[in-house]
């Protein structure tokens, strides 16, 4: 019924032309950040799956468009991908070994930015496709990708866009966008994702910066504004101190217990990877270390500016100062209701004066651990990996599955060629060709059980 | 005796000579922050000096060299002129008219960074000294001019240069880089400057920046700490609150408070010149907001920096963070007894983690109103200015008056082109140049005076 030998031969050899094709797609600069790139590399994408024989369709959202594609395939049974186009930042610059959106594979591994963040697991799934139209010359059933391009930037309009396209979108389970192994090689089925919440924190205090001589006795300086509203958020015991933040999340069940306690600790991977020297709230690893990684809300500096920023010294006092923060957000903790706190807690503590700009959010959201299309993905991927699928109820990224799961109403599965290594956000983002090959064979597997 | 007509009617007549030199000197970048420039510019205001008879050595301090220059005139006193060659970082860019080093003549004001502070006094004391020599054919005294390049960056290496030069400096007083009237055109002569403490703070948690889905919740955040460590060393009642910053401070004296009574109030003008909308600590203007402005130590953050700080949102956790800070001392904090409280102060509030980097300082120095020197300045500039010079017995700027002072025991009296709107430090730097030429016809009035 199935012609797995011949697809996993097809997938070998022609492994280079898929490398190919990531690397031609990776030198397309998607930064939606800076809004750099983003219609170029919609398009390319859209002619990628064209290729395929999809039906293609760049549809407007209101930031980057959406690419989504179609084709149906032999049974009823429809499979959504959901993959990104768009990319992080490359900065700073300085520490890539190699340019960024000049992909160079080395030591077996594909380096440059977005190769892992989402552009290699979008060619490794289409790889599978052309594997398995060479063998049967069809799909074994329908397959929709929904390609969007804010993932980065807090996927601001993809919400509206699912809710309003629940027909065009219609299917029966999801594969999510990333997934991969951890140290020891096992593979992951991570089944949920936090919420986010992602703001810009700015002041303004005068017209124009004052000579710190003068300025600094007697008029208010941004930087300090900016300074004492944050250092009311959370002090050093990682309490966020808004009140009603922590009202109504329910602590990790015993089954997610259950499940974080099967996990290794991290600990000493962690220190090593980061170069951190210990962590927060005096945790030393294990379960609680796990558990505390992504069940509870965060309050995350992710950038300070404000006034003279240049070698030595300039003495200036800033007129304007802002912050960005990325607040994570557990069940049942909503972006709309948390922007609401924080504005209050702000009025309250004396910060009227500071201003938030909302850059983005959406609510955290989890697949059920005993959904059969789950078990599909888990299963399939022994015979790959030779290693049990190990299940993790949450993780501490956020990602936009909330809308899959309550609005589309869809099982939503991970599956990926991460590794601990592939340095996602960061300098030198790569990925391994041998977790490339995985990927696209465990794929295939579960396409076909999938459609069973 | 001497030839003031003459003298007048020279410096009116060549005034676009001396603007023209201004310019030159202007168009030559030295940003000592930035080491942009510095040699260049030391050996342009060597030559000018050079041209004039003077003889003109450039020395070596450990960093930007200072210009010394020296020419004999007919009594045996000896007038000691302090300029400095170097000039803020022009950064904003984007906010200045025209280009900060291309000097732009409109409406009778010459714009460019530096043309006020501190270029302009220095070619306008030379056009002094042309109109003289081309009256009399030489100098009423001996003049000696203290050109440094380190003036911006805290004058590090000035202190021990004047220590080490004391004979070669030794004079009978000494006219100050800068001085200039008011809002009310009135000239001022400011008797004593605060000193600096200028620090960068720095903090670094990880060896690279982390997701912060991942990091969030677990490590230690560069950007947090430093926000931490900032918030204890001063909160929005503006009282520092590093153990011991306040022992020894002297409050202002009797006469102090009578002297600075006598100043306008200046509440309206700083709001609408830097549009703030209120003073710090309740301060609504009068003599309590004029004392505060400079018989008060500072804590000022001039600068704040880290992770990401683009357009949009990146999802990063910073590993690097620092701030600059600029700490303004009142006699009698020394910068080294404040670099020990701040260490111990950090330390004890569990901030052994963040780094000080000394970036340059001085103490506070004064000159007695009442020394001849003084009332020499004060009353020749009353013709000029057509008002009385009002004493200042000291302001919120910082300058290297300390060793001027204690070291070389010189009386230090200040006169200038300044005005409000003359932008020191800020984009759009300008100069009038009617406060120009009467700054030149009141040195002339000074050098003759003090020759007698």
């Amino acid at each position: 019924m199935t012609n797995l030998t011949q697809v996993d031969k097809y997938l070998e050899t022609h492994l280079d032309e898929s490398i190919a094709e990531l690397s031609t797609l990776v030198a397309q600069p998607s930064v939606g950040a800076q809004n750099w790139g983003m219609q170029e590399c919609a398009r390319l994408v859209g002619q990628m799956l064209a290729r395929r024989g999809f039906n293609v369709e760049i549809m407007p959202t209101g930031g980057a468009p959406v690419v989504f594609a179609e084709r149906k395939g032999r049974s009823n049974k429809t499979l959504l991908f959901y993959n990104h186009y768009d990319v992080q930042p490359a900065e700073p610059l300085e520490l890539w070994d190699t340019p960024p959106f000049e992909p160079s594979l080395r030591d077996g591994k594909l380096y440059g930015r977005g190769v892992s963040d989402d552009k290699g697991h979008l060619t490794a799934r289409l790889h599978t496709i052309d594997a398995i139209l060479a063998a049967d010359g069809e799909l074994p059933c329908n397959v929709k990708f929904i390609i969007e391009g804010e993932e980065e930037t807090s996927s601001v309009h993809l919400h509206d866009f699912i809710r309003e396209n629940k027909q065009k979108l219609a299917a029966d389970a999801c594969i999510w966008e990333f997934g991969g192994v951890d140290h020891r090689e096992v593979p992951m089925q991570y089944l949920g994702l936090r919420g986010i919440c992602y703001v810009e924190l700015s002041v303004e205090t005068a017209s124009i910066d004052v000579h710190s001589g003068l300025g600094g006795s007697i008029f208010p300086n941004a930087a300090w504004r900016l300074t004492w509203a944050l250092s009311t958020l959370k002090g050093p015991d990682e309490r966020i101190r808004i009140p009603g933040w922590y009202d109504g999340i329910a602590p990790p069940s015993a089954r997610d217990r259950e499940l974080m306690a099967a996990q290794p600790d991290l600990a000493e991977e962690y220190k090593s990877r980061f170069g951190v020297k210990g962590f927060l709230k005096g945790l030393t690893g294990g379960v609680e270390l796990a558990l505390a990684e992504v069940f509870e809300p965060t309050c995350t500096i992710c950038g300070l500016t404000s006034g003279y920023q240049g070698p030595g010294s300039k003495t200036v006092q800033p007129a304007q100062a802002s912050a960005k923060v990325d607040f994570r957000l557990v069940p049942d903790q909503t972006p709309e209701r948390c922007l609401a706190l924080l504005r209050a807690h702000l009025d309250e503590q004396g910060f009227s004066d500071v201003k938030i700009t909302f850059l983005g959010g959406e609510p955290a959201a989890r697949t059920d651990p005993d959904d059969p299309f789950v078990k599909i993905v888990v299963d399939s991927a022994e015979e790959i990996y030779e290693s049990k699928m190990e299940m993790i109820p949450m993780v501490g990224g956020s990602g936009p599955n909330h809308p899959f799961v309550h609005d589309l109403g869809l099982p939503v599965a991970t599956a990926g060629l991460g590794y601990p290594d592939t340095r996602a956000h960061a300098p030198n983002e790569n990925i391994r060709l041998d977790l490339y090959l995985k990927h696209a064979r465990h794929m295939a597997r579960v396409m076909y059980q999938f459609s069973e």
